[in-house]
């Protein structure tokens, strides 16, 4: 607890919140991100770094929930608890082990609430074996007296209190300095790191809160003095350049917009399916969304200079992220939609009313609405405008797309086009593949987007592997015309037909320019495993 | 010939041309319309239209190349010929009744030529029991002595002279005023005219020469007479109208660029494979390329004091073509697209150098690149600005995309979208569905296109019905990013694996939105047989 108090004041100090957030979850979120910093002791790496960051996460990330409880701990059984270890409460992640959590220093058995969970078995899941702090950090509702009423009827013990100090630092690794993560996030790949949210996380809201953003890192996540923070702004020829500290970029119309980010390698594990690809097996989580804010991209340039130009010209950006030969991350975008305020490109520094947390680019990112995922350049560096396209390996040498019968002893990467808008696309988060559902009737959900502004219109879904099709619900967010930056969530509850032992459920989406998925994956088969945009299918079982 | 030459002064009169037109089809094109008000005697009307058409269209159109012939038939045969009628030569049209053709007066059978024809037997027989002229006016290549004098080989006789005058009008019929139409159109419907060109005229040229070009009338054409034509530009609230004469039009800046439209109905014959639709049987040919000229509408709707307004605005347009109760046809686009000065929305006064033929908007229509061919509304008589999109039955209760699980008992227009931009779309124009092609290595050719803009970057072609794939070579046609107005011609010469019999021969296009084709017709069947998009595949055999 003595921790817990410690960092509040830094925390809020990191927020630069004018007045307080309404809603729990924002405010623990930065804690993740933003503060480590201020606290490298927290700092965890190498191989374990997965279950290190859950140990923090645990302390770290449910402040509110946590402060909240103390009175009720206080109130607790009082004769001697039994004692364990993380270790021993981490062997506890199933029925046949039962289902242990954590809630602060005590040890919850909750095996038997698991099918009572309101919000669902799977979800709580996700907790066993280890902390509930990061998932009630999310979910504010967990953060009233009848819950935590509810729970202590399954306390069973409290943690060693050993287990409270963090694991010593590991200093020769280059992602020695990786922030901490929320550990509901699938890992793809520690270093550098990278991350989805779980599927039946990922819709529950339409904002896809901080900590389970997915995170795509291509090196180190850079350790950044936000005082000491410059952005170089490359003048016309003959011009001068900018050199905006965060403060300057401040000064700049707050432009606020709600944009979906998608990584090009989202769904790239059904591509893998078919024939192997070179890629990270991204499931269907490489995509988030959040409410952005900063300078429109167009404000900075015009005050640097530039003008929109007859001739194709690109904005050229470079991370402060760097491997160890100095290489920096680096991407771009045409200039004409850089220069268009209603394409509203960002050089956001909030994300959901929150600095940037570092994995998202602290203290400054590009935010490209309608565009693939690699032109959101984090830890934005330097700005410039140059005839041709950003010579970054990623550019050109990644993030294209290629002919089934294109292989690496044939491929051309000048012959494609970098990828900027992406194409029409959806999936299904629920149920999950191998599941069993209700006979009666079963409930669907998933996401739909496309890319360049083009809203969803429609969402068909099959229960027999598309030959027949319901007409999903859409929810209700509003979609500007022509910047329809953000997915759709969407929903369907279909009666299963009687007699039914499994259902082939499919989904589709159509966006207003009426483009649409196509069927099957194999015919967008491309080596890198990018732009696997193919109906998303799911089998389940249906229970006698 | 002295119908020709006393036609020649009203012709060069309609075209306005300030120069000699370089290119012998296109004079001839603009004939078949814009000259047909001038010589009421020469309309063709009811069943026989268009075999009436015909017979006029032989010596109207080829006029370029009649004249030319005019030296050598001089020199032809001089013994006594023998005498046909065209209803004689008409019953000579394939290699069972032997192949006729008709150039001037003259009769060939050419049965022994066709598989000879430089431009490949199927383009010959378009021609076959009729007029070569029309066909000849297209190429100009023809024109030359030694064309002549080959042809010269196969003559067997002359027309007889009744044979020359035309049938007589019959003055009930609404579409009496029709204009004459180019008899390789296959025609879907008469009235209103609706027709395609055959696919292996479709790709032989980047521009749609006018004739050809695919018409979709919903109304009889209009007979407007140039001199007292005005467009009426309703200004904005409390502001001034705009009265317009053609002379006021060519007033703004002349803007001019290569459009394709596209018919939402294109290739709708293959849904109807599927399941039975509502619509005209579209084969792959209602897509057709111009250059077009006029004013750019976002100039007209500023002379008249419109301004882009932060709400959602559309323009709405009226034909001046009605139906018997005096609805005119209309359609709209949003305001944002029309007041973009990128998005080079045109009052389009000229089509391939020419005054627009009368089937295709004379004396102005609306252009609006990258947007399906319904909102642009031809015979223009009315723009205005107005909250809501237009009430034309034509933008509400038509043109829009349904889940195939909607059928006439349970759709709701309102609940989609009218089409504006179009999804990505390709097809094979060579070879045809049920060819025999020869071993060896095969040639393939076709067209594709995207909607807003966005350019074509591959086209995929499978021998083996998608499971392997070859990329086919695109045409050198530069498209400027993000005004990719124009369609890709592309081909490509693969092997033909040695011991096959038949091909199936498959092609899906991709755009720069990495936006794809869907593998099949049957899950985007749509009750009006719209956005038939599906990779487009035929069928041929392998001669042994």
């Amino acid at each position: 607890m003595l921790l817990h108090r410690a960092v509040i004041p830094h925390l809020r100090q990191a927020c630069r919140l004018k007045s307080a957030p309404s809603r729990l979850y924002i405010r623990a979120c930065s804690t993740d991100d933003s503060l480590q910093p201020q606290c490298p002791s927290l700092a965890f790496s190498g191989d374990n770094s997965s279950t290190g960051g859950w140990k923090v996460m645990g302390t770290l990330l449910g402040l509110g929930a946590v402060l909240a409880y103390h009175d009720h701990r206080c109130r607790a059984t009082q004769e001697s608890p039994h004692v364990y270890t993380r270790e021993e409460v981490r062997s506890h992640s199933s029925p046949e082990t039962r289902i242990w959590v954590t809630l602060g220093c005590e040890v919850f058995d909750v095996t038997e609430f698991v099918d009572l969970h309101p919000g669902g078995p799977s979800k709580l899941m996700l907790a066993a074996g280890g902390p509930l702090e990061p998932f009630w950090a999310l979910y504010a509702v967990h953060n009233q007296p009848h819950v935590r009423e509810m729970l202590a009827q399954y306390k069973i013990g409290e943690l060693s209190p050993e287990d409270k100090v963090p694991s010593t630092l590991k200093t020769s690794d280059p992602y020695i300095d990786d922030p901490v993560r929320h550990p509901a996030l699938k890992v793809n790949s520690q270093r550098p790191f990278n991350a989805e949210p779980p599927p039946e996380l990922l819709t529950e809201n339409y904002i896809t809160p901080n900590p389970i953003f997915f995170t795509r890192n291509h090196l180190p996540v850079p350790n950044l003095d936000p005082e000491t923070y410059r952005l170089h702004v490359v003048g016309p020829p003959g011009g001068q350049s900018l050199c905006l500290s965060l403060d300057d970029l401040y000064k700049f119309p707050r432009h606020e917009i709600t944009v979906t980010l998608q990584c090009a390698g989202n769904r790239r594990s059904e591509m893998t399916q078919f024939k192997e690809v070179r890629g990270l097996e991204w499931n269907i989580g490489a995509i988030s969304t959040a409410r952005w804010a900063g300078a429109r991209l167009c404000d900075v340039l015009a005050k640097a200079g530039h003008q929109l130009c007859e001739t194709e010209a690109h904005v050229c950006f470079e991370g402060l992220d760097s491997d160890p030969t100095g290489t920096a991350y680096g991407a771009s975008i045409p200039l004409a939609r850089a220069m268009d305020p209603e394409a509203e490109v960002l050089l956001a520094y909030e994300m959901n009313g929150q600095p940037l947390p570092r994995d998202h680019g602290f203290p400054v990112r590009v935010v490209v609405p309608g565009v693939v995922g690699a032109r959101h350049v984090k830890w934005l560096g330097k700005v410039s405008v140059e005839p041709e396209e950003s010579y970054s390996h990623w550019q050109r040498r990644d993030y294209k797309g290629f002919s089934p019968s294109v292989d690496w002893d044939t491929v051309d990467f000048d012959s494609a086009p970098s990828i900027q808008e992406l194409p029409v696309q959806s999936a299904i988060t629920e149920p999950k593949d191998g599941e069993t559902v209700q006979s009666g009737e079963v409930t669907i959900k998933g996401y739909a987007w496309s890319g360049g502004g083009r809203a969803v219109v429609r969402v068909d879904v099959s229960l027999d592997g598309g030959l027949t099709w319901h007409v999903a619900e859409l929810d209700g967010e509003e979609q500007r015309p022509r910047k329809a930056w953000a997915w759709r969530l969407w929903q369907l509850q279909a009666p299963v037909p009687a007699g039914r032992k499994e259902l082939n459920i499919v989904c589709k989406a159509v966006d207003d320019s009426y483009n649409v998925q196509p069927d099957t994956v194999a015919p967008i088969w491309n080596l890198r495993g990018v732009l696997s945009n193919a109906w998303h299918r799911v089998h389940v079982h249906v229970a006698p």
